[in-house]
């Protein structure tokens, strides 16, 4: 049970300053603003203070003194998540406790394809120094400039490389785990191949910080694929799309590292967040795939390229295509996926989705969505569009421009009972790569089958008996007594 | 904790027999045999009863029924496992669960590349069924003939692909689980990207039926790779053979499938269980590789095999090769892996394990536990061989030939201390793939520290505070109270 003290705000901060040291605690309003909203913008909160350990004992001393101070714990990285599993929503209760100091390489083994990296070490920076070592961390999301690895592997992000090497859990090789009495678990094997038993790291990828507090992660490498071929195709539709991925699935094997689709408005909306960006291909198509293969060593990729999609447009599967020729050229392909997410942004407040449907039926589900979107909302802007090699597509529903606040929450509201409704016919998931957090606890809760419900709130009891762990995040549970 | 009734071993059969049907229960002594002893014959055992359901149901009926008469559950598949998970140890209070009956294939999704199986499905049936439809069930092992694919997940199984598709943990997309207190939960979900929350498949994966029974499984498909190169290669250490691997992590990419090391004396052994097999290499090597590489579709592997050969023997890292040339010659390469098995076992009982060491650190540790068994055991046989590519190695020691029983136990016992103390000082893992089962459990509690031991029992105590669910196995648990 969480134990409710009498102590006012200003005396928990004392307390906190006072157990842990002025440098840890930040109290502040204004210096917490940026720890206490989301990504978007969408949400603000506060919290009593926020902590910012530098090493894993203090995160265990924070955790034991939250614990005497009957204060929960929101634990973040980078804070771009997109659930608000990071962002605090009971300001007297809670504290963030945000790894961002904690960001060291604590070594980078290139004869093992290993490392060990703390969880507040940037995605980015973290995948710039693997490379300068010749080697390479797939993870590949947009926010890596700025999410933290532990925030990742906390929501077992995925990206654009899932279908080749999987999501976040998969490049997990152990974990330090600071647990809710404060005790600190040492699971950092860098072991490849060890199978003592239950897998005890499992437990906390994926949790959003609801069971322990991830303070360190060891993790794969691969050998840095140097040879990258990147292409942008034009096709007929979704469905052909699908048929695209089922052959290149085949023909180039292990060796595609991304297939994204795109409808035709993503361009129209890139353009409006980047300008000068130049239309690749000339004709108009009703879909696009934005392909990549990659290999290293002997591997011949850019013949893979050539000779797949020659085959593929003889067959009439591909009508137009262009391959990057340069590292430059690839680049420009991609930003064109990141500005449809930036030209979305710029229109406001929207209906974001993040759904996953088996691969045969996801034209279908999408086709089905988006006309009955259409019917009840037509004045709003359907876009579809993501990773579908993985049945994952990210349905979002833009409101008309000029749309006040109030009518943008109105229609992200219907847009999201109308989506979820088909989805539910398709036995989809809400969420197939950004989490629960709090804002899509709602609909997570409502689908939990009571078996399985069950078996997350024995966990709890069992690791987490006080709530004290991210409360509010994934479930909404009362203390059994 | 345990209820232990006065009923007498008859009366609990009698019992067993009323409550699911004659047809369920086998408890004739002789039928029992198969189901009480280990693989290899090391053990045998007995039990009240083997219990063969047909369905979930069954199963589900099995342990409540179990818990109303004290028994405890030991599930067993293929029962071919290495380390005595499946094997009973308290003939008076534990019945063997059978999953062989539920053997059907319900699903193979050649659009979703995924498939839903039963536990009891013979792993070769099922990959074979697969390959019909034109794809690929990745996991490989010596007893995929007679193991059970609810025995391969619930023991997270390994084998020779590991290198490239990871254990069988990175193959499962879903499971069906009957729990202690007899609830089913069906999490049989096929999408490939599912992110919501805590994965609660994870528990059951490796944790040898000691919280759960695994009834049926939802598996990822491969496109079949059509082009497969295997070759054999004589090399001057295994530390050329470490060095070969990581030069074809590179060169090869993703397109490796298995890395296999092999001793001079694998071939002796291998002889003396298949006689008329011919050396393919002329040389003698101190070393020797068994590399496949395998691709589908536009992947040429053949070119991919003869140009990293070409370089590797040109640098002198190989100094003699055969590329097999059909399938049939293929297999007869591969005759020589699966002979060395099979001529250990001739020579009869001997300690086996199945060790794993940061792959940096792989061939140091086989020269020194090598050199501490020569010195302390200079008559044993020591056998180093495996999946070094994962930093795995089975170091076999073999007694001398005409050894009695007493004596080959002395051996044993006294090489496993001296293997153990070297691993220790390597960090290494006790069981990099056949998991703990009562064969390891002394060896693994005794290195289990207390954070993670006391993780282990809060997991027991939420999902079998009873512990009816393969006691014994894993750990040595007591009853609270």
């Amino acid at each position: 049970m969480l134990k409710v003290h009498a102590q006012s705000r200003e005396e928990l901060q004392a307390s906190l300053k006072a157990g842990l040291g002025e440098g840890l605690v930040l109290t502040d309003a204004a210096e917490m603003v940026r720890y206490c909203r989301d990504w978007h913008g969408d949400v603000s909160s506060s919290a009593v203070a926020v902590i910012r350990p530098r090493n894993v004992e203090d995160v265990a001393a924070t955790v034991r003194l939250c614990a005497e101070l009957g204060l929960a714990i929101v634990p973040q990285g980078g804070n771009t998540g997109l659930v608000l599993g990071g962002v605090p929503d009971a300001p007297d209760h809670q504290i963030v406790l945000s790894l961002e100091r904690m960001n060291a390489i604590r070594a980078i083994d290139t004869d093992d394809f290993s490392a060990v990296v703390e969880a507040g070490c940037i995605l980015s920076e973290f995948k710039d120094a693997v490379q300068e070592k010749g080697m390479f961390f797939p993870l590949s999301l947009g926010a890596q400039g700025s999410c933290r690895i532990g925030g990742n592997v906390s929501t077992n992000a995925g990206g654009i490389n899932v279908l080749r090497y999987g999501m976040t859990r998969e490049l997990v090789l152990g974990l330090e785990v600071v647990l809710a009495d404060g005790t600190i678990w040492n699971g950092l094997s860098t072991l490849r191949k060890d199978n003592r038993g239950i897998d005890l790291k499992q437990l906390f990828i994926g949790a959003e910080g609801t069971l322990g507090i991830i303070t360190a992660v060891s993790v794969k490498l691969y050998p840095n694929p140097e040879h990258v071929e990147t292409a942008l195709l034009g096709l007929n539709s979704l469905d052909d799309a699908i048929k695209l991925y089922r052959r290149a699935r085949r023909e180039c094997c292990d060796l595609m590292s991304a297939f994204e689709f795109m409808p035709p408005v993503a361009f129209t909306l890139a353009m409006e967040a980047i300008p000068d960006l130049k239309m690749p291909i000339a004709g108009d198509y009703a879909a696009y795939v934005l392909m990549e293969i990659s290999g290293s060593g002997l591997v011949d990729t850019s013949d893979l390229m050539s000779r797949f999609l020659e085959g593929v447009m003889e067959d009439g599967l591909v009508l137009d295509g262009v391959i990057a020729s340069s590292r430059a050229q690839a680049q420009s392909l991609w930003m064109f996926r990141e500005g449809m997410n930036e030209g979305q942004a710029l229109r406001g407040a929207h209906m974001r989705t993040d759904i996953s449907v088996p691969l045969s039926r996801l034209a279908e589900f999408v086709a089905e969505a988006e006309a009955e979107l259409a019917k009840d909302l037509p004045e709003c802007l359907a876009v579809s569009y993501g990773h579908v090699g993985d049945g994952n597509v990210h349905l979002n529903v833009l409101p008309p421009n000029g749309s006040t606040r109030e009518e943008r929450d109105h229609y992200i509201y219907k847009a999201k009972v109308i989506v979820n409704a088909v989805l539910d016919r398709y036995a989809g998931s809400i969420s197939a790569e950004h989490g629960i957090g709090r804002l899509k606890r709602g609909d997570f809760e409502s689908r939990l089958g009571p078996v399985q419900r069950e078996m997350i709130e024995r966990l709890k009891a069992a690791f987490d008996p006080e709530l004290r762990m991210n409360p509010g995040c994934q479930l909404a549970l009362q203390a059994a007594s």
